[in-house]
């Protein structure tokens, strides 16, 4: 299917605002040859998340920028067609870093292997086991620390991490209510998932909705969003409450300074933890989260559904799906086909 | 010496900005008579603190506001004169929110006794042992958590609690930099308490002197101040660093909304922990902070200084000395003498 070819976005410029397209280039090269040590994917599914924004700027954060003229970063999932590699053989199916392409030449750094066999399809694995779900245990769990009884809020409740989050919380005792953009998706929250309640911030009063669903205050605040929703969820915040901070994507593709919550006083006076939250940190404790995720999905408590969108050639609009809220699900670019067609 | 006349401050209005001394009337009552089970303290030293600007404003926080009309809110110890309350005896030294007046009835609730033996002078209570001391022992050792060689910055450093904090600081081994307000405050905190390094923020680039004196980064702050400050430590603070909200100073006369640290979200990137913190919430664990600190003083580790004001009726205008920042060492008035006199 290649014809010899290995078909890449590139970052051309540090996107203004919104990504564009015309801050890639899309470029065709001759496919690489892997030499000693080194291994040829065929990637199947490219993973797009709200973190892509932070990556593209160039800012001191957890990982470097990406650089002007590379292959964009991108997480991916993908088929090793070829290997000369000790530990990857032609055929496993793998998951890294491997960019915004069509194939990618690796060394085996930071690749890992999947099971490609006890999973409905392999959606499952970026739509849930292998990156979304995980953030969603251990910052939940980890950081949150819920105890039965403790009141959740959710921020883009109905996104890929947000809406595992609650349903981990069901699972274990808590009030889950979840903060989202439309009605469909507060529907699919509540009626689907389980949350007690679903807050529409794009047409509720979201201070009354959540006085109202959350009698008791609020006890974890799981955030995605930042920006006034943190800041009308400091005002309700009960004491010893605690804050993970997992995304601001409210502010992602701010062109300004954008000021903290006006609240933030509510820190001091209610003694609440606000920790920052990033899943690189629990890389080597992975198979806690697919252990119980894996279980929980295999019993049904837990659910979660894909948004995936046709052909790499897509990839710098649909990435904007994510900041409109227009996607519906994890969202993730099929690049081609499983059965390698 | 109390003609049988007790002296008081009351809140009389909500201020708007700084306090003034006509947001209270100063009342003089017949002294009461303590009822059974109840006893009468003649006040030595009332204690002024940031946090009694909080007191006065009519918003949710960690107590309820003082209610207009009533006896002014405030930490102050004294001698016991009367007593028909099985627990306290004439001439027990006691201390608790005993209010801006000279006399205070009281049923014991929330009276701790004090040993009159083993401190150089009264002043060491409220200077160190009682409130102060404390609140930098648990805000630092068990909210800050610092490990020998962590780079620790505190802000309002020569202030009560700061002093103490960067001392304990340098005590567990940590690289200490304290933010003042002036070049005596900066000399007497590196000369006299042993920081490392001092920054002036009124006359120095404070985020350029930071970068220089803390070339490992910031893994701690201790942070009294909030605003600007805070927003700059922001932008050098390490990887799973850890923030301590102690107190938001900067903010507390601001008569529209401020807004919190425009870097937010290196909370996010570095992954930061930031955690309010009230010493009410350690009460039954004050001991072990008094034990540690008390050692320290006599080893000669610890030094504290106070600013004495000689007069009850000063309290108003006092006050404010703690957001101008001229007072030097913790700010108490002298409301009585110790020996009765």
């Amino acid at each position: 299917m290649h014809n010899g070819i290995n078909q890449q976005w590139c970052l051309t410029s540090r996107p203004q605002g919104l990504i564009k397209e015309s801050d890639f280039e899309w470029r065709e090269e001759t496919l690489p040859v892997p030499g000693d040590g080194e291994l040829l994917v065929r990637i199947v599914y490219l993973s797009l998340d709200p973190a892509v924004r932070g990556w593209v700027m160039d800012v001191k954060s957890y990982m470097p920028p990406v650089a002007l003229g590379e292959v964009m970063r991108g997480i991916a999932l993908g088929v090793v067609e070829q290997s000369n590699h000790p530990k990857f053989k032609v055929g496993d199916l793998v998951q890294g870093l491997l960019g915004w392409q069509t194939y990618a030449l690796s060394d085996g750094t930071g690749l890992a292997r999947l099971p490609k066999d006890g999973v409905p399809d392999l959606t499952a694995y970026l739509g849930l086991l292998s990156m979304v779900g995980p953030t969603a245990y251990f910052g939940l769990l980890d950081v949150g620390k819920p105890e039965a009884g403790d009141t959740l809020v959710v921020s883009a409740a109905a996104g890929a991490v947000g809406s595992i989050v609650g349903q981990i919380g069901k699972i274990k005792g808590c009030r889950v209510v979840g903060i989202a953009g439309s009605d469909e998706k507060c529907r699919w929250i509540t009626e689907t998932l389980g949350f007690d309640a679903a807050v529409n911030y794009k047409t509720e009063d979201v201070r009354g909705q959540l006085k109202t669903h959350c009698p008791q205050g609020i006890d974890i605040f799981f955030d995605n969003v930042g920006g006034a929703i943190l800041d009308t969820v400091l005002t309700l915040i009960n004491v010893k409450a605690r804050i993970v901070i997992c995304g601001l994507i409210s502010q992602y593709n701010a062109q300004k300074p954008v000021p903290g919550p006006f609240h933030f006083s509510s820190i001091l006076t209610q003694r609440v933890r606000v920790q920052g939250f990033v899943i690189g940190d629990y890389l080597d404790r992975i198979q806690e989260a697919v252990a119980d995720l894996g279980k929980w999905l295999v019993q049904g408590k837990i659910q979660y559904r894909v948004h995936v969108v046709e052909g790499l050639e897509k990839a710098p609009q649909a990435i904007n799906m994510l900041f409109d809220g227009s996607n519906k699900g994890k969202l993730m670019v099929k690049v081609s086909d499983p059965d390698g067609s």
